[in-house]
């Protein structure tokens, strides 16, 4: 994906409240997909609204000129399977701080939120879906999937991955401290600023069926180690 | 709300894919909704899904039967104030663990999500608003509302409140290993376990214009206290 042109706003994707959250380069959207782990998905099921937590990736170098998210499931999940007859969303929020102001009405959240609209491609071609299943794993624990054996043929067949182009997004951020009323900050008196807020690991458990010979790799180190 | 009931499933809410994971305790709902503190909601906007974060509450004493969930937003976001002509879908999420297995198939996550659907009201009683909006602060930071000054009218009346009966909801846990095929353990060679996560809270930032006497109040050194 070029990181360098900026995102092209459509009505959806025109953000009207907060303007000033508003973020409109491509290298934004490519640092909230980044850093997340997870993903929420928003279909229309039966006529509902369904939001569910999944996990994606997003190839840079995919088929489609700005990039590419991937998600993936069980092909005996209908909200995937259908998916491609109409539009979905999908919404990656990475929270950063709690921001506490003097007045409730200021308080807020520091974060970096993007928002993906399109109708989703069902992906077809084996070598597509293989590279998405592999970028997936690796977003959630960065050089993992080398270390996996192949999927087999029965895998392969259970799985339905879906491509979105990110062509549709929109992205907003908020950072630093609260913004009080005047006349709150000349009241004094209650404390007022922000919690930084991160994912922490804790130290990995290994599996009870796993030889204890086995040390931690290097790459599940690595995510502890990050603090 | 009633936490000894159990949910009453409709057809969207009766979990198909993953039974195993389905909860189906009020508990489970009231666990889940208490340890968040954002939420991702689902609304129609001019016929397209769109799934946005932002904080929430919940009041197991409100009018409705099983409990209340509560959004809040600006009235100028026609997301919120046209929300009661249709139905949402409001989803927790709270990812407690990476899930790494000797194969990419078996990769998952060790999470804790709900899911409620629901035609919402928009709350028009003064009373309601304050309370819920008290209750999305203290989500947040537990016992902060206390230490801050009455709502404006102005206020109030730049802010829209939706409520969400807890009635049509579904939960879904996964905890503990991996579960790989036999084939994969007996081959050995690849670690697999799972690496905890959960939010850490960093030291809290003094906002710059406030008075450097006032000192960190308790409930915000608890939440950092809190590991």
């Amino acid at each position: 994906m070029s990181t360098e042109a900026g995102l092209s706003p459509t009505e959806r994707t025109t953000i009207r409240r907060g303007r000033v959250r508003a973020r409109t380069d491509r290298s934004d959207l490519a640092d909230v997909l980044a850093t997340a782990r997870i993903c929420h998905l928003g279909v229309v099921v039966d006529g509902s609204v369904r939001v569910l937590p999944t996990v994606f990736a997003v190839d840079h170098d995919g088929p489609d000129p700005g990039g590419t998210l991937y998600v993936h499931g069980s092909v005996a999940a209908r909200s995937l399977v259908d998916a491609p007859n109409g539009e979905i969303c999908v919404t990656v929020t990475v929270l950063d701080g709690l921001v506490l102001a003097r007045s409730a009405f200021h308080h807020s959240m520091n974060y970096r939120s993007a928002v993906v609209y399109g109708r989703p491609r069902l992906v077809g071609d084996d070598e597509e879906r293989v590279r998405a299943l592999a970028a997936i794993v690796d977003q959630v624990v960065d050089g993992r999937s080398e270390h996996l054996r192949a999927h087999t043929r029965k895998e392969l067949a259970a799985t339905v991955v879906l491509a979105l182009p990110l062509h549709e997004a929109s992205v907003k951020a908020r950072t630093g401290d609260p913004v009080d009323d005047e006349r709150d900050v000349d009241a004094g008196g209650v404390w007022a600023g922000v919690v930084p807020v991160r994912d922490d690991f804790a130290e990995p458990t290994r599996a009870a069926d796993v030889d204890v010979r086995i040390p931690v790799p290097e790459h599940v180190l690595a995510l502890v180690r990050q603090f």
